[in-house]
């Protein structure tokens, strides 16, 4: 098997083209809406979501045709939470994927009309293609008890002292919720998945949604601003409890540490066709941005 | 057969059962976002979309439990629409279903999430349903190219003089695609839907539509603020294109009037059975809230 990382490239590629076929074409009205759905999603991004979701397909022998509404779905959900997070009235955030946020671009009316948009898209390319397990996957994950819930948790402590459970509690909603069903969808994808192997993946999921999330709160205290593509210490400067703030910057390194290492014994059934899931648990303690 | 007026009361407290059922608990955590989402949808509004599902569900032959998902879908949908049209940066308005609007009760921040999951809990109900021909016709009446297409051509016409057929384009979207997706889910429950039924239906549907939205114009003009529960007069302050400021306020109703004349006819070969769809036609063009 060749190395993932090679394979994370084209799926990037695949995804983003299979995202700018699903997009509605920026010349079709209403133009200034169809225009900032496409700037909100294409051109940027980590993919992460997509990426574990194809790796999750490969571990359970699936070809990645299976998964590309499932990949696209999920980024457009992300890219939803991210147009929406960014308003004025949330987190008031100027900088997005290195670029200015949508409603810097296209203005706050435009922004919120735009994610709403690209949730529904979401929810239409899954249904046309009758899935109707994977829309509930993601569906629940999206909502208000799940990522959507975890916005509202965050909200609820800004300037506020929470616990670590409380702190927890909010990331395994506000992250954790769609990268466990980027994963759940490639189960969802398999006509009879193996309960086994779904808790399993779910382990591995649920340990890398908050293991991606410690590494998001570090980067935040260490990052720079033009490698992360968004303001370097935004959390800070909103008053948000983060792990480094709660445990110490070592400390949230070391906890990020352990879910790694336990995301990685999940997959231990798996061999060689967990690769692709398990680069992508390197990946996302270490990354930079 | 009982007149239409006693079902449709019966019809209003079962969605409105149906929707409490289908709603976070107000105690679940977190529970500011499920108050404000329990306050946006309970308590208030006309379920014209409901009823008119269960209309076309009598006209179709079907029982009512076939369809309290599609109604309670469509219902979050529009109340998602509400609250988000509501928002500062938006209509910025401050009265809804004569109570303070989403965001003056619980803030911009919540209004937003509320305005969100309400969205995704729409796509929600209908997915553990199983049913994706439901959801593909509500997802697409509902996004880019449907229901936030025409609020999103509504926010480039503010200000600005439009022609009638670019403000029936803009109906046809806003308001339009919602009453049709409320009579196509009837549709989609029935399993070989006779194709000729479906297109009357979409006729039908398509002329109320456009009646609608027109009545609500001239209630903005005529009508009372404590009587249809949100601002007399928004419109005009919004600057904003409307039939009786296109047409006069005359031939819009005249207008009106022709559109349900067509939407009784399309009705015709249902007979008794259509009884219902006639009464809510008849009540959208006269109602005065």
């Amino acid at each position: 098997m060749s190395p993932f990382k090679d394979r994370a490239a084209a799926y990037v590629a695949r995804v983003e083209k299979a995202l700018d076929a699903r997009l509605p074409a920026a010349e079709k009205n209403p133009v200034t809406l169809h225009q900032a759905m496409r700037y909100s999603v294409l051109d940027g991004g980590k993919r992460v979501r997509p990426l574990l979701c194809y790796a999750a397909g490969e571990a359970l022998g699936l070809e990645p045709d299976a998964l590309d509404d499932a990949a696209c779905a999920i980024e457009l959900i992300h890219a939803f939470s991210l147009v929406h997070d960014d308003l004025p009235a949330m987190d008031d955030d100027a900088l997005r994927r290195g670029k200015p946020a949508t409603h810097k671009a296209f203005g706050t009316a435009t922004a919120i009309l735009a994610g709403d948009a690209l949730q529904t898209l979401a929810f239409t390319v899954l249904a046309r293609r009758g899935n109707a397990r994977m829309l509930q996957t993601l569906a629940e994950a999206t909502g208000s008890e799940g990522m959507t819930g975890g916005q509202a948790m965050d909200l609820a402590a800004e300037g506020k002292q929470i616990s670590l459970t409380e702190l927890e509690e909010l990331h395994r909603h506000k992250t954790g919720c769609l990268i466990r069903a980027a994963i759940r969808m490639a189960c969802d994808a398999v006509p009879e998945c193996d309960k086994a192997a779904r808790d399993r993946l779910d382990r591995f999921a649920g340990n890398i949604g908050l293991a991606f999330q410690i590494r998001d709160d570090v980067l935040d205290v260490e990052g720079d601003t033009a490698v992360i593509g968004k303001t370097q210490g935004a959390d800070i400067a909103h008053g948000k409890s983060t792990y480094p703030a709660l445990m110490g910057l070592d400390a949230a390194k070391q906890h990020a540490d352990e879910l790694y290492a336990d995301a990685l014994a999940a997959l231990e059934p798996f061999g060689e066709h967990g690769q692709g899931l398990r680069w992508m648990a390197g990946y996302i303690v270490q990354r930079d941005k």
